[in-house]
């Protein structure tokens, strides 16, 4: 060992101890003939003082940033204590040192307001992970493995490794591929999850599954999605949604106990998929704040039990008129917005990601009298009724947008999103989780007119809808009136676990029947020929006993930076990938040699 | 739920309970009107009374094998009591039941003797997981994972996932490659080990860092290999090798703790390469029993250190006179092998895999005559003298083998593992650790007439060795005379962990100089423009203030196989891949979409 203790261990107890210290060179600072030296690890920092005797010594082996240095010293007490690190108390005399390694100089300082931009601290990601902001992440990501970890076995979950090199059966995502060189012609994929194995273990009868696991995505990468990224993968035997729903509830209570310190002890909010996207305009609503959308006009086909109140908006005024829906939502205390601050939110929602052509505004002064930029077509009475549907106050300002169901709901939605996070609803140290049930079962492809998964094809229906699709034909007739299908109704069991408006968790009881398996993919567009070339072990495990199952899996990248309170999940993984899929550190991809061509038996063909 | 209890958990106190139980139909006995059947579950196995009431309901509703019964009833006490099982004292007088899932008949017996072959099961290897033999396994492995991430734990190790989709470096073990669609014409490799990324978290200062990871090699498969498997890597700074040592051969004994109820106090033994090679033949000896091999014979330069004793071997016997090497192993109480007897050992050796011309026996008669098979070359004496030098008792059997070095030490090591295991020496239920240490840090390769890394190109020299590796130049000048080349004599601060035989875990310190390491890459016949391109990170990490640091890994799979008691790390796995590199239950590898191809802009180049 090159050290007694570490660089976080010393306190005033250790006075006059002799110790060995190895470390980082933090800081280096002369004062007259002593020089003090500030030493780093993982697990602290301490004050170093060289005296005079050292000098000579020191000049002859000058310390800079980043050197790696190992020392010999007497543990003083402090003459200036520094209340702000656990060994503020003491400082270590130095009687002797040896430089074990140098440092250039590094390209950005090793801080937590450093001043190397992304590009240069992904390329020095050695150095950037040297940062303590960093540092906290990483060591954050281990409790909560960690805690899940001692959650599940307390459970009675068995971590049982799924194999990654697996067959292609591309289903929505790419898969990675890997050319196989023992059979040429053929290529493994990269599992997108384990999803069939475990499924496969559950009729094994493995009853409580787990895995912290890889998985791969060959997706164009948008702001925050990795190609490599990391699930909290489970699966139960014999469970209904309800059981799974309490076990994993528990699971993230127990996490935030033990990572954050923070007692959850609230019991988890549960919402259907369409009061979410009713009151919210998305199925992953952020709960920490209320502003609900007031839905003035819908599409009757969409929320099919809600009541028409369009006539609290019947006018002249051609914008609200043939918009297919209408929503409204009441801002708190923002009558007094300007015509600049107005403005500048039309200029917001007009952004390509937003796409509105506009929007109207109600305030709602503080003396009772509503003024509108709707004004010529609506009656004060009308202001008012509408405010009053909108659970308005004075002194609110009520945001109206209007256009294609569709695009208005999620402008609304992320109108709501951003009002929050201005008036600052939406804290990172505040947390509230959600459930969010009775998803359709299945999405429209217009394209190919069929049915999609929304979820995936391992997901069961209700098991009041489980007759309905046993039988009905799946094929969709006539195109126009898809909606009038009986598959367009069919809810899922399955359910997904949003913190802080984030799906952080998802998942479903599993069809374990094969005759409903097969008219699942069947819905899908798989015929018999392709349902036995991709999933045939999986029909045919379903012969042999496969029990009633269901199981769910946590985004750990994405539960660790909530946690952590960052908005990017790369800030939780120690060797991240840019946009583009690169590890820029490494270098990575690159070039093959022509032997692993001529191995592998492929070859380009780069357009 | 679909159960109150598992069927694992009732005993004589929950009589009179009335209960729910799911699981799976292991047996079904009739007698007259009432049936008995063993419901099976992960947990154990109940036994379900179907009284005379139920025969109707049986009889429209027949139960076979493996289906998949939800049953209520009543928990009775049992007129036979079944010791044998945890739940042998009461069985459940069935009130209600239903069949969740049919089941074909499976195609092999779901038995601890089944009467699948290896095929078979592999292809149902979902079925094959249910047989207790399996599931027996895969809890141990879930064991011992868990006893080494406690242990780790509590000893400051972080787990830190390093990625999955790095950069090929083909050295030794050929890489799987990933073509990447972002960036067509490159690949992404896969990780054979997390080794230059645990390098780089140690640069980092993250100090202690494990992780039980998935790792690749595309490698022809020998019977016991897979192409992904599992390793505990582990990394540590500041260390040296005796820290290692201490820390590590501490969490196997804790695993044999947890995981076998072994006090394992012994020390653990240590042994120089050098001593391994003169004494049991090979790198990782099986020391659960001596038979340790007497050198009568063998090339000055192999063991400089050895006193030559072949004038106890001069004679006529041109055998001996002609080989580079003979060696003897005496073999207790065996000198009344028949002819027929010792005739078996020479067909054995003569196999291929050992590839000797023969063997000579010396029979230390327990008369205290000695009897050979070289009788005509050697008087009594000499055979006396001879077997005084073997340590051989009266009553042992001693075997001589004689030709080229490598051979007859790899023959007679395999010979002494061979009659240990013929004579019960070697136990299941006996474990023997021991570290072997000071490897050579290098090899010499004859086709490229330069040197190979024995361990890997990380691994630095004993630290009396660094300046012998700096000051010479690495070529061979002369390939004849390459003994005499200073690096043939350097040693490797590296260490292999052997239990019962077999190599469970190996590692060193490693190189934390830039100057040490791009020596250690031109050694290896790498120029400077290949050492930027595949290492350049690593050679760019060292320039930042390195720590010194070391690590180890160990074979997950094959520690568990060991653990289990089986020769066969396939068992251990839940989804291994046969020796083709096939999943033949999912059959993957397989051909893939010609949109895929035209995605990732390659092709096929079949011969």
């Amino acid at each position: 060992m090159f050290r007694t203790h570490t660089c976080g261990e010393l306190r005033i107890n250790h006075i006059n101890q002799e110790v060995t210290l190895a470390g980082w060179v933090q800081t280096i600072r002369k004062f007259g003939s002593i020089t003090f030296v500030d030493l780093r690890d993982r697990y602290g920092i301490t004050q170093l003082l060289f005296g005079e005797d050292l000098n000579t010594q020191l000049e002859n082996n000058p310390l800079g940033r980043e050197f790696v240095l190992q020392v010999k010293g007497i543990v003083a007490e402090r003459s200036n204590k520094n209340k702000n690190i656990a060994t503020g108390e003491i400082e270590i005399n130095i009687q002797s040192f040896q430089i074990l390694n140098k440092s250039a100089v590094p390209p950005f300082t090793i801080q937590d307001d450093t001043d190397g931009g992304d590009d240069l601290r992904m390329k020095y990601r050695f150095l950037d992970l040297r940062r303590n902001a960093v540092k906290k992440n990483l060591e954050l990501r281990y409790a909560v493995n960690r805690s899940v970890r001692n959650y599940l076995h307390e459970k009675g979950f068995m971590d049982i490794e799924t194999p990654f090199l697996i067959k292609s059966t591309p289903e929505g995502a790419r898969d990675f591929v890997v050319p196989s060189r023992m059979n040429p012609g053929q290529f493994y994929a990269l599992p997108q999850s384990p999803q069939t194995f475990k499924q496969l273990l559950m009729v094994s009868g493995y009853d409580r599954y787990f895995q912290i696991v890889k998985c791969f995505r060959d997706e164009d990468l948008r702001a925050d999605r990795q190609p490599e990224f990391t699930q909290i993968d489970c699966e139960m035997c014999f469970v209904e949604q309800e059981d799974i729903l309490q076990m994993f509830e528990s699971m993230i209570k127990q996490v935030f106990k033990d990572v954050k310190n923070i007692d959850y002890t609230d019991s988890v909010e549960r919402m259907t998929w369409q009061e979410a996207m009713w009151n919210f305009g998305n199925d992953k609503p952020d709960i920490r704040f209320g502003m609900k959308l007031t839905n003035l006009k819908f599409p009757a086909h969409t929320f099919p039990t809600k009541k028409d109140i369009s006539s609290l908006i019947a006018s002249d005024f051609a914008v609200f008129n043939d918009a297919e829906t209408v929503v409204a939502i009441a801002v708190p205390g923002c009558s007094e917005y300007s015509r600049k601050q107005t403005n500048e939110l039309v200029e917001w929602a007009k952004r390509p990601q937003i796409g509105m052509k506009g929007l109207a505004f109600i305030k709602c002064n503080t003396d009772g009298t509503y003024k509108s930029t709707i004004d010529k077509f609506f009656t004060e009475e009308q202001l008012k009724a509408i405010a009053q549907t909108c659970n308005a106050q004075t002194g609110d300002l009520i945001i109206l947008v209007a256009g294609p169901e569709e695009r208005t709901r999620k402008a609304t939605s992320e109108l709501r999103l951003e009002m929050g996070k201005r008036l600052g609803f939406r804290k990172d140290d505040e947390f509230k989780l959600l459930w969010v049930l009775d998803f359709p079962l299945f999405e429209y492809a217009e394209e190919d007119n069929r049915w999609v998964a929304r979820h995936h094809p391992f997901t069961a229906p209700k098991p009041s809808d489980i007759d309905i699709m046993i039988n009905n034909n799946p094929v969709i007739e006539n195109p126009a009136e898809y909606l009038k299908h009986p598959y367009a109704n069919i809810k899922a069991n399955a359910y997904d676990m949003v913190l802080n408006g984030n799906e952080i968790g998802g998942g479903s009881i599993r069809i374990y029947q094969k005759e409903l398996q097969q008219k699942m993919f069947a819905a899908l567009g798989m015929d018999a020929e392709e349902q036995q070339h991709k999933f045939g072990f999986l029909l045919g495990a379903f012969e042999y006993g496969a029990p009633p199952h269901g199981g769910i899996a946590f985004g750990f990248d994405r539960l660790c930076s909530i946690l952590g309170g960052s908005e990017s999940i790369r800030d939780f993984i120690a060797f991240p990938k840019n946009n583009s899929g690169r590890d820029v550190m490494i270098d990575a991809p690159s070039e093959i040699d022509a032997k692993q061509f001529d191995e592998l038996q492929i070859k380009l063909n780069l357009k």
